[in-house]
Formats: structure tokens, C-alpha cells, sequence
């Protein structure tokens, strides 16, 4: 359990540190009122990207701060998880600071998808472009007919032919579905219900412009579209790929979701402990900056513990997603399974309610897209349900907790 | 302490139901969904009431279902707080009903301040249309400079001359102020920083058209607008009105504050228990409906606990809603002015607290449009900042139980 | 729901106060430390009730104030639940106040029993002396081998012959065992295994002086034995009674029990109320008149609003409590259960949170038996298991809630 | 932050354990009642250590197993703060264990203070037989007549002369003073009130059988006099005593305290951490034994959600903990007191939680003194006042916050 920075991690925190500063946060306010503009809400064909977020991208890969994310030290840059997550963190305290960085989910997760399971055609079509940040791709598992919390509910089919696959199926909750560069999902279906209860569904990669496939519409969380981040729905009418297209084999799809899971969750966690941060910070100067009764608010009734509480919190937190992180890295995602689900459910409650104390310190402002709080809110809202409700993972906590007297 | 509900609430509360059920509910998904829709998002200009509620509006004042919010038995229906209580309980649980009943914020307070305080003239030419249903108005109190929880922190300016009135200042989270039919403004703000700290304000009615305002935009509340009922932005610059629209005299604000938001924040107490009530009935229903693991929703892990958490909430919120009311009735606002600070603190925490636990049952459903929870959570979020936040109020139950020992 | 207190109800809290504050409060302390003193320890025998509480009996009883919790009119003082309830909490602010008035546990729901289901015979014999405060008694339900949550895990054996009843069984928790005026215990064993589920069990009336019965020890609850009120221990071995001990028949121990809880259910929380607002009360006069940082503790940080949040929990738990005493009083206990479970939750629960807020103002001082608080604590801890865990009555409020929909 | 155990800590915590199973636990029981005896309870001058007790701290000294909690590699085992701490949390399961390894408070903080700060004629006078376990010592700070979360409100008053010390107060909360073995108290109060105000204070080395000592009593914390370890009263009465016996110098107590309270802080928790891995596995392992409505009570409800929360809460609590002892080591105490006011907060509130849930699983049976969970709850209700109340540290971690932005 040593959860010091390696000088190489420490090294990249710094250089991120810089580019938040300097390239950052002076366009943030910029680029928070673009997202939440006319032109990015409903309708989802009209969603841009801000042209500033495009440069900066290109100028993040300049300075080597691209997919840090990837262990891979030849396709990444050869971090642990554990070196990652201080990184992460940094990147979670802006909305659209993951996307300069090539580090933004769903890729991540997909891209880890391709690099652990993809055969090698897979990964020169897919791999190699969603590393070079030049498309964007989504996932698709949770439904909208069925409790998603038991991922063996899952109603959409896929057909495994001779030659191709036929999907046909719903799908909802598809993050980043009405980004511009969106160009493929994976898609997760019951093909082989002959089999046991966790080898009846697979994995396949669908390029979106496939025939059959219908974007129906963009889903708001909390009122909020994020365009062009947010979360789609999609339909599925007898979608044909070829076979190749099939991800490890029949049957595989909960086998890769695990492996895939692991890491999106964590990285997950980590962005948003560095929300919690950010939000912190936001809530310290308003209190300080804003008086009434003749005083900061900070030093105003229970402002003052609020504020030593979030801090409190903020820190296990941290601390039990770097321990997390270590597992991963020295014991395998398989064993720091239940760790994962621990702070799956612990970050985002930890979010919701350090967000909601520093919406409460703002007052209205707090609540409107003047400050990303309200924005943060949502994502804490979302990642309480997101991969696996705090219910499920609880359940992994309990169920491995009791495994040691049976 | 009599909460019994009399014949004449109960006959009131019947109809109520049955034009809920019969003309409300069937529209619901309908204008929910209208009111979501692309020409109801940032450009306030284009927000429209969706035509069914004009059509039930008018239904509602033919069956005599109209003001039922003002005590007074000519103009209103001669109702008491206590017999309003289950009535707007039952308005709440529809985001848009009140408006149907005429029984909207922040038209109800509104209206109270012209009937207790407006001369014949102000009357007249506000109160009439407003009881009407024909036009309807805003309050402009909250400030984006200044910590509002304290009211004298305000900075908007009026200038009191001899004929006329000259206001200057800006304000934000005016409820309602790009709806369609808002005509008008109650403007409170500086006037006479001579006097003692709670009579150096005044209140003038404001027409919005008058020269000198502007309507700069509409913010989002946690992502919503919730057009076209949401909260707006205004600036006054130079804004001139004929002394005549100045309610009651100079330095008379708070006096008429205290009055007006008395019954405006028991009202929104009784509109969120009946949101509070819809949302536990949509988690129960969802509960019921969707399996995992086996079973329905409701039987897993500590799902069933939440439920007997929210009834048990709710019934005690209830009862100390009726509580203030039935004080408010009997001994006068000012000495339940204690208690309608309790049930503010007590009942947007409860809605909180049983919303999220709804969103949480419904999964990703929850966080969308999809169903009304997340706009549920944006105003039980809303409600522990306006009209003075959980903390200001907390104060005022903390002096008074102080008072009692010194 | 008229909450409003009768005439008659307001005429004995005047009473109960004026005796409170006269003849209770000047010894409270005394009788306290009396109650913690060396021979009020572990060994039972030694037990005595303080000479100034039988003294005080008396007197209650020339005053006319004894045994208001019975609704019989000549056998009682004819008083509703309702009307009882701030007679009830007025004597819970002080531990031995409830035996002055002949209105302590677990007499009164014993003495419910014999009123509602003893033969005359049995009346005469037990409810006579109870009523005259001569003697006291206990109820044997609770067994230490089984999850009592669920009462039909019952093991004490209870075996229905024709002239006796021959009884095998361990109890323990039952209150007021160590009492040096415990002559009887009411007790429930299985008796008709062959009946269904909730006609299994009989209760007999059950002389402690019968051969066969060890009085095995008394228990501490959170370290105190509260005496000489506490919980013991006891086995019976082959204990024999006639057959007229036996209450109503043969396998109607549930159906009693149902009756004779719910009454005491809500005595219990109605005395919580009690104790909370009197932790309140403490809490308050030692923040007020401790110092620190130069300044009353009521003033630093947090302290304010936790009177506020205690105040407003008070206000709400016992509105409920009023609510189901109203429901018993005016639909009868078998249609408030739901109401009696709700309170059987939120009241100990509140005063657990309340207890615990006044002992932190105290500092050491509230842990120790300077002051009442930390019996109090024990007070609460132990009601949130006493007569059904929390969790067994949320079940029941859930159920409730369910079936509503289905 | 390298958490990771270093061999010699494992080896030592491979011993402990090991001496915790063969020799420890067969006698808890036993020596659990023995505290509760008769004769272990108001009356200190009876109390007995039981004899399996020394004769088990014997053994531990043969082990080399004692005094691991001092840094020193002579008179201790040259242990760092970081590796005592999963030595300490495995004293903690068990309450008389750290004295049977020389590891209880305040002795641990006593000899921290002769160590550091000691003269040599002082070390060999009480370190030495401290160490070797032949004495104990207490500590005399907090006072009943103020709010002692202030230190500077002391009211003792400290005379230093010119060759002896004149004392004067009276002190509470003194851990250990009803003990067989103690022998000696650190004495602080008042001696320069001239000075600035975290220099007024002294601290004196006082023989407990000078004249003019007063034990007056001993205190119940939650209802238990946790007999021979517990708290007691003591009053100072012209207490003469050398001027040799003064600990560094006039108006040094301030500065001492700071040193000492830090280690013996961090060991408070680390202890209550291994109390609260207790409490869980006593829960899980009743809640998997124990039947109700046909489920082992782990099944039930939201029973299992609250051992995953237990989970969650001891895991981040020790994370913060080992992290506090990391700075320690590496940065000293007076870098890490915001980390240990922080742990100061955290832990005893998560014991308090995850106690409580323990008791709740247990009923009945977890309130008396059948299971150690009420010893234990009354510990974490006493760690939430003792060495600084909550609210005290909160203040600090809020300070240091703040600190960060003006």
C-alpha cells in the first residue's frame, strides 16, 4: 500500500497543472456558457464542439499529455492506475478538460476494450483512431424495458450468423451518442441464452452509421443535455455487421464488462474527487467573499464544520480510490473487485453531498450555469446509478464481507 | 390544534381530484413534454403555454376552482390556510396545476400583498386581472451582487420624489418573469437608508413594460428551465413609475415582506408534500414493476426500509404543515412566523431526501424528462434557498427556543 | 384529527405540572443519585425504591392523578389516548415519575390486559392491587436463544392441561423484574403448535413466588441496571399454575398482544417525547451558560442550528405521536398499527439523535449520571429494540405502503 | 504515503495476534464479567485487576511485547507511529488488552510527555517503572466547572515558588485514577496568567498519595464505571509538591500538551479501529446465526446494505488514520495535527456508527454487558468528547482550510 507519486507521475501531474492553468481555465467560463447555448440543446445535430476544445487537444498531444490513461507505454504512456488517478483528478475539476486529454469516458473504457480484447483488425480500425482523438465512440448496454441494476435483464438480441451479426434491440443512456465525432458503439445483447446466466451475452462493434440504426433522442440528467457530452437513445432494427466484428466470442460480454468496468469505474471515481475539489474551492471563496448579518458566510452558523466535513470526506475518498488504484495495479482488477465497488459507491455520495453544500453556500447562484456546480450535481446524480447503482455495489461489499465467516 | 379537514374543504379537495384525474392527468406526459421542448429552452421569447392549460384554466374557473389560496370570501373562496393546505398539497403534485387553479407562485403572494396592503387604485388596475387569471406578475427581491439571505444586504435602489418613482438595480430568480402573460413586478429595494435597519426598503409595483427594463435572460435551474414558468433576470436602469405604484409608503418593505411571505413559503410547503407524495407513489410503482435479481425492485435490500422512511417523513412534514397553518389561522402570521421557518427547513429536506430516493428507484428514467422526478429534485433544490435559505430559517427557530431561557 | 386538549386534559396538565415542579423536581437529583448508588447495583435484592417515591405516590393518588393512562372511567380517570399523551410526556421528563403516578411500564399495558381480557376473577386477584400501587409487575416475552424480532421463533413451552398450565421457558428483558414490589408476570409461551402461525402461543398470568421460577440476574442497559426499574432475567422450570391463570384461551397469546402493545407502544413514546424535550431544555441552559473561545456554546459553530433541528424534530415526532392517538381514540388500535409502528420508529430514533446532541454540549458532564442524559441515551437505544426493532416496524410500514398499489 | 506494512511490524503483528487468540480471547469473557462484578463497581477502593491480567502482561514482557507504541528502540521497540498502528487496532478488540501489552491510556501519553520532556531524574523516577509496567499514571486536565473544550477556561491553579509547587482544583475525567496501580498524575493549571495565552499554563508531576489529594469518585460513562480503567474526580488542596517535579518549565504546558495529545490521539483511534472490525464481525456473525421470518437476520431488510456501510467506513477511517501516522513519521506532529484532528472527528463518529448497527443486530442482547458493543458505544460516545470535542477539531480542520485562500 504505497500510495506515493512515482517522480514520472508527479512529472505529469505538474505539466497538467500548467495546461489547466494556462489553457484551461481562463476559456472554462467560455466554454460552459457554449455548452449550454442554444444551439446544444435538444436537437443533438446541432451540437458543436467548442473550436477552442478542438485546439487544445491537438495541443495537449503536442505536449505529450495524451491518452495517460492507457497503460500501454507504447499507445499510452506506461502509467499504473495509481499514477493515474492524481491525473484524473485534475482533469475531473473541468467538464471538458477529460476530452483535451484523450481521457474521457465512454473511450477510455472502450478503448481499454479494444486494447485488451480487440483482434488486431479491430484495433487498426477503431483502436487507432479513438487514440488519436480523431472519433469519439459510445456503449450499449443499459435499456430503458428493464431493470439495467441486473445486467442479465437484457432484452436486446444479437444474432451470431455464419458471416453477420444481427442486433436488433433499445438502448439507452449511450454517453456521448450526440458528440460530433461519435462514429461507433459496442453493443452488449443476449446471443447465446442456451448458456449459463453470465455467458449469454456478447459484445459486438458497430460503426453508427450502420443501416438500422435510429438515434432517437439526446436524455437530459437533471434538466441538463451537456451537450455534446451526454447520454443518447438509440434503437436497433436488424443491424447487420459482419462477424469480424464480434468482440473475443459468443457468449464473451460479461467476461470483457468486467475487465472493462473495472477501470471506467475508477477512472470515474477519480474525476470526481476532483469535482469534489473544485467544488470545495467554489464553496471557500464564495463564503468568503459574500457577506451577510455582518459576517463572511463562512463563519456563519454550521458553514464553518460543513466546509471541515467536505474536507474530511474529500480525503477518505481520495484515499480509498488510491488503495483502489493499488489493488489494481498489484493484485489484478479481479481482485480489487469489491474495492471498486466500495468506491463506486462511496465517491459519488461523497460528491452529491459536497456539491450540494457548496450549492447551498452559493445560494441561487449555486443552483443556475453561472458556476458548474448544478452540472456536477447532475454527474453526482448519474454516477450513483451509472455502471451499477450504489444498491449493486453495495450488495459486492456485503457479499464478500459475509464470504469470510461461511 | 383542530387539522380536521371541514365539509366545505372536503367538498373543494373532491373536485380537485376529480379535475386532476380527469383533465390534469391525461395532458401530464404531454405538456411535461411540451414544456421540454426546443422552443421552451434559453430563448424565454418563444416560451409558450402549452393550449390545454389555457382551455383548463378557464374549465377550472367555470366549476368555481379558481383562488381557492385567498382567504377572502368574495374574491377568493373564503378558504382558510388550514382547508387550502390539502388542496394545494393536491396542485403540487403537477408541476402545472397551480397555474390551472390560478394558485401559482408567485401570483398567490403576489395577489396577497395587493389585497392586504394595495390601495383601490392598485387594486384595480393588479389585483383584478391577476384574480382573473388574465395576467401574471413577478417579484424582484433576490439580488446577483449581494448574499440575499440577508435582505438588507440589497442594493437596488429607489428614489422616492414627489411624483414619481425612480428605480435602479438588478434582480434575479424573479419566478415566472418569462412567462407569457407576466405584466408586472413587485420591485423591493432601497429607499430610505436613514431609517433603522428593517424600514430602509419600499416595495413599487412595476409594469414590466415600462422604459429602463430589461429582461437580460432566464437561468436554468440545475439545468432546468422549466420554462414557462422559471426564474429570470432583470435590470432596472432608470426605471420611472408615478409615486401612486408605491405599496403601502416609504421604508414599508419588510413590513409588507414579512406579510407576503408568510403564506408564500406555506404554500410552497403544501405543493412540495404533494410532490413528495407523487414521487413516492412513482418509486412504488416503479418498484412493483421492475425486476432484478428475481424480485420486484421494492423487496431488494434496503429498498422497502426507504419507502416506510419516505411515508414516515412526509406524514410528519404533513402534520407540521398543518400545524403552521392551523397557527396562521388562529393566532396570525406574525406568531406562526416561527413555525412556517420550521416547515421551510423541514419540508424542502424531506422532498429532497424522498425525491432522490424516487430517482434512485427508477434508475437512469429517473434523471430524465422521462417522468418528473429530476424537476421534483431542481425544485425541492430551489426551495431550500428561496425565500431565505434552510440556515436563515434554522436561526429563526433557534432564536426563538433560546428566548425561552433568557 | 382535533388535536386541541380538552378542558379536562389542560385541568391535569396543570396538575401534573404543578406536582412536577412542587414535589418532583426538588428531589430529582437525590432520587437519581440514589438509583446509582452502591445498593442499587448488581445485586437485585438489594433494590429499594427510594422512601420519598412511595411517599409521593401516595400523594399523587390523594391528588386524584394516578393511573390516567386507563381510558375506564371509574377504574381510571375515563381519559382518550389523546388527552393522555402530554400527561404521559410531562411525567417522561423525569425518570421515576411515571411509578408516582401508577402510570409506569410495563404495568400499564399490563394492566390494559387484565382490564380488556382478565376474567373478574383474574381482576380481582391482580388489576385491584395494580391499580392501587401495591404491587408491580412484569411481561415475559422476550427469549435470549431466539431472534425475538420475530415472535414466533418463541421457545418457552407453555402446556395446557386440564386443572393447570405446566410452563418451561427462558425470558429476559423484562422490565421491572428487580422491582422489590414484582409479584406477577404475564407470560407468553408456545402452547398450540398445531394452530396456525399467530394462534400458537398462550399467555399466563404467573405468580413470581412459584416454585419452579429463578430470577437468573438482572441485565445492564448501556452499562446501567436502572434500578430498581431494570430488566431481568428469569427461567422457569417446570412451573405450575391453574388453569384459571390462563388469559381469554388457548393460542390467543398474539391477539392479546396485539392489544396490549399498541397502548404501550405509544405510552413509551409518548414519555420519549418527554425526555427529549428535556435533554433539550439541559442542552440549552448549558450552552447558554458555558463559555468557551468567549463565547456561549450555543453561539460557536454548528451548536444553534442543532437546537433548531432538535426543536424541529420534536415538534414533528410528536405531532405523529398525537396523530396516533387520535387514530386509536377515534378508529380503534387495530386501524392505527401503521401509526403506532411509524412512532415506534421516529420517536426513539429522534430522541436517540437529540440525546446525543445534548450530550455533546455537556462534555463529560453528559456522559456521566451528573445529569440524566446518559440514562436517557440507554432510554433510547433500548426503545429502538424494546417492543419490536425499528426494523420490524418499518417492515410494517412498508407492507402498508405496498398495498395501497397492489 | 507508503502505507505498506514493513516486516517488522508484520512480525509483531503476527505475535500479537497470535497472543490475542491463545491467551487473550479464551479469558474476555471471564475478565468482562470480572469488571462487572460487584466489587468493580461505585467503589474504586475495591477495584481488582483480574489476576489472569498481570499475569498475561508478564507473559506479553517475556514476548518482548511491550511498550511497542514508543519510538524508541531501547526503552521501546524503535516502532514507527505508522507500524504501531495495526499493532494498536488489534489491541483494540479487546478492552483490557493494551494493558496487558503496556499500550493503554493515558499511561501511553504520560510516558510520551516524561520522555520527550522529562529530566532524568525524572524519567527514572516514573518512566522507569511506567515502562515496566509496576505503576500507572493519570492525567488531570479537563475541570467540571468549565467548558473544558477551551483549554485556556482552566481554573486550577498552579503556584510555582522557589523550591516547591503549591496545586489547587479540581479535575474529572481522569482516565485510571480508580486503578489498583496508579500511582501518579500530570497535573496542568494555571501558573502564569501574566503571560500571553497559550503560555499561562504549567504542568506538574504530582505523587497521587501527596496530602491534600482528594479522590472523590468515579464517574459512569454511558452507565459503566468500565471498572479498573475508568474516569474519576479528583480535588487539589495545597498540594505541595517539589519544584523538581515541574515538567520543563512555567507556562510550558500548552507546548507539552500539543506534544502529547497528538500520539495519544492517533492511538485513541487506532484502537477504536480495531473495536469497530470487532463490532462489525460480532454483528455479522450474530446476523448469520440468528433466524427470523425464515431468513438469517443478514437477509433481512436493509440489514445487509448496513455491513457494507460498516465496511466502507471502517476501511476509509483507517486509510485516514494510517495517513495521519505517515505524516507523523515523516513530518512530524506538528504538521500532522489537522490530519489528526481530522481522524480525531472521523473515527469516533464511524465507531459510533458501525456500534450502533452492531447493538441493533444483536437486540437485546447488544445493550448489556453480554457483548462488549455497550462498553464500546460508550467508548466512541466518550472519543467524541475526550482530547477535544468535535466541534474543536472540526474548528481546526476548518481553519487550515480557510488558511489555504487568504
Amino acid at each position: 500500500m504505497d500510495f506515493s507519486y512515482s517522480q514520472r507521475c508527479q512529472d505529469y501531474l505538474a505539466k497538467i497543472k500548467q495546461f489547466m492553468q494556462q489553457h484551461v481555465e481562463p476559456i472554462e467560463q467560455e466554454v460552459y456558457e457554449f455548452m449550454h447555448a442554444e444551439n446544444n440543446h435538444g436537437d443533438w445535430r446541432k451540437w458543436q464542439l467548442h473550436p477552442r476544445v478542438e485546439e487544445l487537444k491537438a495541443l495537449a498531444r503536442e505536449q505529450g499529455l495524451e491518452n495517460l490513461f492507457l497503460p500501454d507505454s507504447t499507445l499510452g504512456k506506461g502509467l499504473s492506475c495509481l499514477e493515474y488517478a492524481p491525473l484524473a483528478e485534475e482533469m475531473g475539476r473541468c467538464l471538458f478538460a477529460p476530452e483535451i486529454f484523450n481521457c474521457n469516458a465512454p473511450d477510455t473504457g472502450n478503448m481499454e476494450v479494444l486494447y485488451h480484447f480487440g483482434t488486431d483488425a479491430q484495433k487498426a480500425q477503431w483502436l487507432t483512431p479513438l487514440l488519436a482523438g480523431k472519433i469519439r465512440s459510445v456503449f450499449g448496454m443499459t435499456e430503458p424495458e428493464v431493470a439495467s441494476s441486473d445486467a442479465t435483464n437484457m432484452q436486446a438480441h444479437i444474432d451470431i450468423q455464419d458471416d453477420e451479426i444481427v442486433i436488433n434491440g433499445r438502448k439507452w443512456w449511450s454517453t456521448g451518442l450526440g458528440h460530433p465525432n461519435a462514429r461507433v458503439t459496442i453493443f452488449m445483447g443476449l446471443s447465446n441464452p442456451e448458456n449459463d446466466r453470465h455467458s449469454q451475452h456478447s459484445m459486438v462493434i458497430v460503426p453508427l452509421d450502420t443501416p438500422g440504426i435510429t438515434i432517437n433522442r439526446m436524455l437530459t440528467a437533471y434538466g441538463d443535455f451537456d451537450a455534446p457530452y451526454g447520454h443518447g437513445e438509440m434503437t436497433f432494427d436488424n443491424v447487420r455487421v459482419p462477424r469480424e466484428n464480434l468482440l473475443v466470442g459468443p457468449g464473451k460480454g460479461f467476461a470483457i464488462a468486467q475487465g472493462r468496468l473495472g477501470p471506467g469505474r475508477i477512472h470515474h471515481c477519480m474525476r470526481a474527487i476532483g469535482m469534489a475539489e473544485k467544488a470545495l474551492e467554489l464553496a471557500i471563496k464564495r463564503g468568503l467573499s459574500r457577506v451577510a448579518f455582518g459576517k463572511p458566510l463562512v463563519k456563519l452558523g454550521g458553514n464553518g464544520e460543513r466546509i471541515a466535513e467536505a474536507r474530511m470526506l474529500i480525503e477518505q475518498a481520495r484515499l480509498l480510490t488510491l488503495n483502489a488504484a493499488w489493488k489494481i495495479d498489484n493484485l489484478g482488477v479481479k481482485h480489487a473487485m469489491v474495492d471498486i465497488s466500495a468506491i463506486k459507491v462511496v465517491v459519488p455520495n461523497m460528491l452529491q453531498q459536497v456539491v450540494d453544500m457548496a450549492v447551498q453556500m452559493h445560494g441561487g447562484a449555486g443552483m443556475c450555469n453561472d458556476f458548474p456546480l448544478a452540472r456536477f450535481a447532475a454527474g453526482a446524480r448519474a454516477l450513483r446509478l451509472a455502471d451499477g447503482p450504489d444498491e449493486v455495489h453495495k450488495g459486492m461489499v456485503t457479499r464478500l464481507e459475509l464470504k469470510r465467516y461461511v
